[in-house]
């Protein structure tokens, strides 16, 4: 429960109505209750939304729209997210180190750290002030995890990786696990060692069953900002750069390397050894099998028709290659 | 080892031969031993099947091909999945609740519940009667799981979700982990906190490594009688309707409902904000980019060819948009 | 740090220099030091290649190319890969079994054994010598893991799984989970309990994440020498031949077999009941939906174009049928 000024003074918004409305929680337009305030972008369809909502986040041209109280910003997207902050409910992970849990005496533990019951802390590993790690966490020798980030619960981090500050790593994810590299030996396949590390920066935040491999030689490194969604794959010597966020299911193999401000869509796969740059919009299932040396939009996805017509469809483009 | 007569009792079957004889093992048709069960459905391309098989499960009308004891019934497959009841192992999980547990004072355990060692039951979450949970589990505040699921090993369910009674949560599993919400904000991505939960219903299957992230604001609903095989992903919001079974490496984004008694294949993606019918299947590989109003069978996977002839397709077909 | 000579020796090359000069460590070209030890396969587009590394991995033929230390051997590759095991720091796991983990009476635990904190093993469950398993895990009843094998953190081997000697299994990975087999009952779906196990053969590698189901009857087979990267996922029942090499996020449904020596690109999806010939190469991102009988290279994948191009040509591709 907060009032309405509070929430407008976090989201820097003009406030239209009462102050000291209270509100009880942050929901979506059309689940309000009369306790709820919620937020309004413009893109839903119907011309004249309605809402039970007792207060609304809106554009100051849709004021006219909603006849409660309201909290006026230019864009109310972000103003939903900044006030979703005010919303959480206090951590599940009391304070300290837990008894539980195993760290070593060769570890060094910041000030106010959390580390949940059966997490291990291996020796040499140095995790500064501020960060939460939960149970059952793996936090191999030399791992270093820099202040405010949070690991969430049975998170693997290994092969000395280096994680930046204020980041998410959400349960499941395995970060600095042994790359996938072979030498053919005859029939057999010789193993490479992989000798580098994860370095991830500031900021990041890592998806529930993500993988993370460590470098061969050189690092796989994972630039402030970025923000990966559950099960993506990222395989050795990869660098993805500044502020890129990746959807769900990617994979992106060996030594690929990825610039900044990109958007990758959900289960795109992205072969190894390329170069993309900066600004590039990878739209989801799609792949990506060139160097990529223009910002813009890229695609090679198919979507679903009724079977029955799309097996007429591929009866031709399986002979495509005939024709002429 | 039970007899035939118990086994076509419990698979409510018109026993043929020898009542008490005894089985050792259920078995596939081609590695069946003399004192093994095995079933027949039809559907094996030789037209005389042979078997070592002492006993077998069929339909009447492929009685003859089996002089042997037989159980005979409508439907032979569903009979097999029946008897194969019988014959599980007990389980690993020893009753009771493990010395190795972690279990808060404030969380409320009922009867007959089984916790495994290394495992974590947070404040206020409730586990009703019969509920097993293996070893090295997480389950966070406030989580609910209803009577007789099963929770196997490494599983985390958290979020405040709601699980329901008789479902099983296989290894590795990631329940109520966040979902993927950013606003923009400038360069920067600007997280937003998810407020809302996991809903699964009863009898709901959950397969090894699948994650389900909670809702942003309302919540994500699996319903009851879902099955979702391994490595699924499933965005915040989502809802999956009644009885709909979902194969491995399936991806759904954010928001999308899907109807209920679908079938959707294997690695098939579906996009956001997206509503599917009831009684649709997808199938594998496929992807999905709109609403899907009618039920029928959708697709847009394209099956390998010679690497050599697909790449003479795949040179037409990116210049398919010239031609005209 | 180690001289060259001793470096020459492993790899079994010539050298040419100073067999006293001591390697720091092994790094790619362009990343060397002066007391580093890199390879050149030749591959490295410019004709020049420069190195700050004090020695070089080479063939004959390039030798010339490279003033400075040299070990002269048939296959470079091959000889970094057997040079990285010199470098590798050694392992984090302490030797013999943590006093935090909880080792059934009834487990047979061999000579030379390190188990990790908060690991369970169960009843029956048979451990060979030299035998590495990090922390975190757990090891079901009746499972079987052979000498020299390496269990990483958080992985779970369940469903009397039999594992081979020197593997590595990941961490996070899940083998022996329940197949996903129903039967349909009117609406429901009926669980087939799944009977059988998995059995990997010796110096098989295991991916982080990787899932692999137990067989429905028989058992699901990963013969030897066969290599599985990250968030792979094999259904029950199936057999994957010896030396087989698989990318990540690779999906093989039910009863596929498939046959020795093969390498499967990544984000490959093979279709369930299949069988896949020896010596067949897939590419990234295909799907396999037949039975290949030939070896050589299947592709099905389509690379990415600029949307507004891929957009033309989608709407041709999806009225090729029409035409004609």
């Amino acid at each position: 429960m907060m009032t309405l000024a509070t929430i407008a003074q976090k989201v820097d918004g003009q406030l239209e109505g009462d102050p000291d409305f209270t509100v009880d929680a942050l929901s979506s337009i059309h689940m309000a209750c009369s306790r709820c305030l919620t937020f309004y972008t413009g893109q839903i369809r119907p011309d004249k939304p309605t809402t039970e909502a007792g207060a609304v986040i809106l554009k100051p041209e849709h004021a006219e729209l909603f006849p409660m109280n309201r909290i006026i910003v230019a864009d109310p997207y972000l103003a939903y997210a900044q006030a979703s902050q005010l919303f959480v409910q206090e951590s599940e992970q009391s304070p300290g180190v837990s008894p539980h849990a195993l760290v070593s005496e060769l570890a060094s533990i910041g000030d106010d750290v959390g580390i949940g019951p059966f997490s291990v802390i291996g020796d040499q590993a140095v995790i500064r002030h501020g960060v939460k790690i939960g149970s059952g966490v793996h936090v191999g020798d030399k791992v270093f995890i820099n202040s405010g980030t949070v690991i969430e619960d049975r998170v693997v981090i290994t092969g000395s990786a280096v994680i930046g500050s204020e980041c998410v790593i959400s349960a499941g994810a395995v970060i600095g696990s042994s790359g996938f590299g072979y030498a053919r030996n005859g029939r057999h396949w010789q193993r490479i060692e992989q000798l580098g590390r994860v370095e991830i920066g500031d900021h990041v935040d890592v998806g529930a069953n993500t993988t993370i491999d460590r470098g061969s030689l050189d690092n796989t490194v994972i630039e402030n900002g970025v923000k990966l969604d559950n099960q993506i794959q990222i395989a050795h010597n990869v660098r993805i750069g500044e502020n890129t966020v990746i959807a769900g299911c990617v994979g992106i193999a060996g030594s690929t390397r990825i610039g900044a401000n990109c958007r990758i869509g959900g289960r795109a796969a992205i072969l190894g050894h390329l170069e993309i740059a900066d600004d590039v919009d990878i739209l989801a299932n799609t792949l990506v099998s060139k160097n990529i040396v223009e910002p813009g939009e890229y695609a090679s996805m198919i979507p679903a028709q009724s079977a029955r017509i799309w097996r007429k469809n591929l009866a031709v483009l399986r002979k495509l290659g005939q024709s002429g």
